[in-house]
């Protein structure tokens, strides 16, 4: 492959997704650097690389241009991954996804403009969407109208992108994720029932009536099929829904958190209303389509992701 | 009405489109206040209105979140079509659509929450579908794929919007406008043929082959489009494009202005290439099925409204 032995920037590479995407470049023979702040990125998610002297850290701020400019020199390739993972936090404080999201990406954009960097990879999200698509939701769906500051951020930044195509000859692979989950997860639902429940196992409270209900795709499935679509699509534009085949409701996951942790005896106490925080999206499944006719599927879907992601968690976290 | 008296701020509002909006707002009854920064707004374009004492002007920057703070108190309706209206200077200046487009949006946004203001109108743009869409292009066109910074930082006003909307109880109408052209025109196409024509009235040189073909609305078709939307449409998110029924190419604007300055013998030159700079779109029509639907329709279609322009700027500008 042409690509092999190109230089990545993975920005957010300590985090959920990037600390994944980080083992499949390095799997496929590229050099890789990696920025990010530390801020829900961990250096634990990616010592097996770094020990191993397989990646390059540098500890920046994307919101601080002078960083970005410095670590996006002799790069060929921006995995940019980076972005507030906490889609609740919008309804506190409102600058958060605006400067950690937008300006961000504006700062990868204009630092790889001046340093003659043109491809970019970018982790959108379905929650562009907003909550009155039909589902499954294609690519094709507009208009876009996020109801969460965070989607606001992943739409503004889509378009800062596709403006730096059109503009200044840039290449953009673009993945709207569905809800990525699996191993070495720092936040989500999965996440916040465990640590609920082992804080006390007796009891498990839901946000919501549960019925919320959603596709979630895991995480390896999600970085092998950015990958796959990178080495495969050439187009100036290549914008794909990555996720799985169906959806698993908040319901479920309690139970199968509850079952996995061995807690038989917690009570799944609901607080009612048809979504968890005012932004949240109750029911969301992507078309997968367009993926599918790359010749990539997923090996989990969304209930076995589940509780493949459930049983992962345990064992990190400990119970 | 029960919204007249109400009280409204127009961002921009010494501007081309705005100064025009104000004119309908006062004739509604409204009391209106005006933000500008006057960079290419002009006191002269309101100055019927402010020397009446029909409007209170303030001189502040949006991209001040304190002088934003202060215009929004005790404010109905927030009227939001302050731009860089120059879309070309993206191409050699990369952070003034972020900072006087997404990031004067989120300033507004954010003094609208403090101040309890919910309703807000914006004057968003036909170029967020970017270049492939099907023409004419309907509201429902997706991906949005914009190719200049300008069509990015509305996208992502829009994006900001809908998610005040959905997560601070907001109530949005969202206009994407066609090529809107008329008395007052501060740039453009026609403003720039005219000053070419008065320099030098041997020749126009026109950017591009003159193939470019574009939907143009005369200003006062399209605020009374604005108006009669706001008026009579009340859902959470209201999304309209606003245009007229046809097209109108470059090369028949360049005959109409070197027709009615009267230099016959002005010779036509291209510059040639399919648009005008990297980040034009060279062929645009929306569709305005949905503002048909309304009830409202235009007095002017493209080449009348590009007829009636020329004669206006013609006697503004003086030749």
């Amino acid at each position: 492959m042409f690509r092999n032995a190109m230089r990545a920037l993975v920005t957010g590479g300590a985090g959920f997704i990037g600390s994944h995407l980080i083992d499949e470049l390095v799997d496929a023979g590229y050099e890789v650097k990696i920025i990010d702040n530390l801020s829900s990125g961990d250096l634990n998610l990616i010592s097996h690389q770094t020990e191993a002297g397989n990646v390059e850290f540098v500890k920046g701020d994307l919101t601080v241009l002078d960083d970005v400019m410095q670590a996006t020199k002799n790069i060929d390739c921006v995995f940019h991954m980076a972005a507030n993972p906490d889609i609740r936090l919008g309804t506190q404080i409102t600058d958060t996804d605006l400067k950690q999201g937008t300006i961000a990406t504006y700062n990868i954009l204009e630092s790889m403009r001046v340093n003659g960097v043109k491809k970019i990879v970018f982790a959108s999200s379905s929650v562009v969407y907003g909550e009155d698509a039909p589902m499954p939701t294609p690519e094709s769906h507009g208009p876009c109208l996020p109801i969460s500051l965070y989607g606001a951020s992943k739409l503004g930044s889509e378009g800062l992108i596709t403006s730096w195509v059109g503009t200044f000859d840039f290449q953009a692979w673009i993945f709207r994720f569905a809800n990525i989950i699996g191993e070495r997860g720092t936040h989500g639902v999965i996440f916040d029932f465990i640590h609920k429940l082992k804080r006390d196992n007796s009891r498990l409270e839901v946000l919501g009536n549960g019925l919320q209900e959603k596709s979630y795709m895991e995480v390896k499935d999600c970085v092998k099929a950015m990958m796959h679509i990178y080495n495969s699509k050439n187009s100036p534009i290549n914008l794909y829904n990555l996720g799985s085949h169906d959806t698993c409701s908040v319901r479920r996951i309690a139970e199968i958190v509850v079952e996995e942790t061995g807690f038989d005896n917690a009570t799944i106490e609901y607080t009612g209303g048809d979504r968890g925080w005012a932004g949240d999206i109750p029911r969301a499944m992507l078309s997968i389509e367009k993926m599918l006719s790359t010749g990539y599927d997923v090996n989990y879907n969304s209930e076995a992701a589940v509780r493949h992601t459930t049983r992962c968690l345990i064992e990190e976290i400990g119970m």
